[in-house]
């Protein structure tokens, strides 16, 4: 079984870097096992043909002690192998490695032969300023929420909103296509409320049914989409993203991608997933939990995230993060103090908190910003 | 912003079982923090409307104390918030979940009224075993690889294995659509090699391909298919087991999945990601890193999503558990011992130390059986 790949490959490379945790030997074995797990998933002894071991197989560039039992590896593999796709570009990046305890996925270097498969997002940042027509300061989003409540409230919710000065309205992720809330009237009823703010409503939904709710979306006037990648597939984002027959905003929420994220010692880093995977992807604007909030993220892993989002990567375009999960108002200037103008700042269910009405409520929160 | 659903719900629920890690009070407080984010996500202080608390919500069914600072806790959701889509079934189960630290999605149950949104497997265990025509022993499954390998090489090596006696052939799951080995010739070649025995091309593939390729692999003749939830999304699998012009077997492969499973204190169980969700989605038979291979499952962990994968669900099949991974003819006996009949058990690499030849590697693993 040993014959030459059918044709020669190019000798290019993409490299990923894994944080491995053990013992200097067990690091450098574990870095050998995922240059083979990750592409030829076969015994390196049983490769009679030198051609595949060179050309196919990963190399090990580097392992570095970084920290108490702690390594950082360097694998480089044959751009060809991750092909032009993005599910075989995470496949081999995290494919079978996401079974495996003490390897976290931290970053990856794609050089340009890999990047030109992708178009990224179609607004970025610069995009969605265009579109909601602000400069100069961080944005405003919100949510209608709490599911439940019929469409017609949720529409009153977020035309006050608009009223009241914010600049993004969400559909919670929650609100899916539900008995008491079909997607179809949510989308044409909410649009028509807020025509004076970007509403993405939630397109998270069954396989065949993603690309058919986000032109509906955007016949209904929507300005923008949500979509959670973790429960769509990451690649659903880039179809959405692509298509010239929707041609809209995408904020990506993180339900189920937490699963990736959520243990130091495994999975991918919030950075790399939320800033540079879902923005490869073709996400315009990346949701993601704020440190402090009801979840765990780390202030450092919030600044990598953000720094990724808008770090060079060749013709993608800068996204926005958009840090979340149980904001406040009182959070707003030490938000803008950390993350600088180019955020976009996403409260939900605690600006309800402030007013009488989501107008009043939604004025509070551009007031915050103005302290 | 306190009125009442649109229409009232049934009252129906669905259940999910969590394990919490944490003291009492922090585990029941956990508990109740999951039945509102997984629901409204919103503060339940200012839902007004005593409806929306009451029949939208979560409720807390328990919380035990199962061990040293653990507790599994069941949490009821009504079943009109799960709607009838497997995007936000699990968003419901497990969406922003998976974004805590502590807290593992461990079992479901699922009343008729949410079983009857999902049609399950098409084949199940009977339906494979019809189309490979054995009965009463395990069925044997092997791959081709490694990738580098010309079409015609793969091709030439499932040929054998077919003539040797193995059942199902399949995919190496690192097997796109690659510069180095495209989708449509290895399925045309290698259908046309195997006509005895299941071929299953994998078609893990970008969002608007996957029906495309499952299609092109029923008109070039595939037995089978094989498909990598975790890289397409969940949802892809119940669009191809649902798709009458496809209408192949399906078997489930675990590249990404593996985030959710890998560490006991968060994510999803093994047997209810594999022998339940899988299947719940419409895999006929699920791949899964067996104990002792490369990968770190127990053997506890395979004995519950073996029974899973067979326990009564409705009207949805029962399917074949896969344990692969590292997996060597020598462990066959061991295997059958512990899985029975009712299993497809799955060779890789090691078979190639075997034979000289595939044919004489597949007659190997065929003759394991026997003994």
């Amino acid at each position: 079984m040993a014959r030459s790949p059918a044709r020669p490959l190019s000798g290019e490379r993409l490299t990923a870097t894994y944080h491995l945790i053990g013992t200097p030997e067990q690091a450098r074995e574990r870095a050998e096992d995922i240059s083979v797990e990750q592409t030829v998933e076969f015994p390196p002894d049983l490769i009679s043909d030198p051609a595949i071991r060179t050309e196919v197989v990963g190399s090990v560039q580097s392992v570095d002690e970084i920290g108490p039992a702690l390594h950082r590896a360097v694998v480089a593999f044959p751009v060809e192998v991750a092909g032009r796709e993005l599910t075989q570009l995470m496949n081999v990046l995290f494919g079978n490695v996401s079974l495996i305890p003490g390897v976290r996925l931290v970053s990856v270097a794609l050089p340009e032969r890999v990047l030109k498969a992708y178009k990224g997002p179609r607004f970025g940042k610069r995009g969605i300023r265009d579109r909601v027509g602000v400069a100069g300061r961080p944005l405003l989003a919100t949510a209608i929420k709490p599911m439940g409540l019929p469409v017609r409230a949720l529409a009153e919710m977020a035309y006050q909103f608009a009223l009241g000065g914010v600049d993004i309205i969400k559909d919670d992720h929650g609100l899916a296509d539900q008995r008491f809330g079909g997607f179809e009237e949510r989308v044409a009823r909410v649009s028509r409320a807020v025509r004076r703010c970007l509403y993405a409503p939630n397109i998270t939904a069954p396989a065949d049914q993603v690309i058919r709710r986000a032109r509906r979306a955007k016949a209904e006037g929507a300005g923008g989409l949500l979509i959670a990648p973790g429960l769509t597939g990451l690649d659903a984002v880039r179809c959405v993203a692509d298509d010239d027959d929707t041609a809209l905003a995408i904020l990506s929420h993180p339900a189920m991608q937490g699963a990736f994220t959520v243990h130091q010692g495994a999975g991918i880093s919030h950075g790399l997933l939320f800033g540079t995977l879902n923005r490869l992807a073709g996400a315009d604007a990346a949701i993601f939990p704020n440190f402090g909030g009801r979840f765990t993220f780390t202030e450092a892993a919030c600044r990598d995230l953000a720094d990724r989002a808008g770090e060079p990567m060749g013709h993608i375009k800068p996204i926005f993060p958009v840090p979340a999960g149980g904001m406040s108002l009182d959070r707003v200037p030490e938000m803008r103090q950390f993350y600088g103008n180019e955020v976009i700042l996403l409260i939900g269910g605690d600006l309800h908190r402030h007013g009488a009405t989501p107008r009043e409520s939604a004025q509070k929160f551009a007031d915050a910003l103005k302290q």
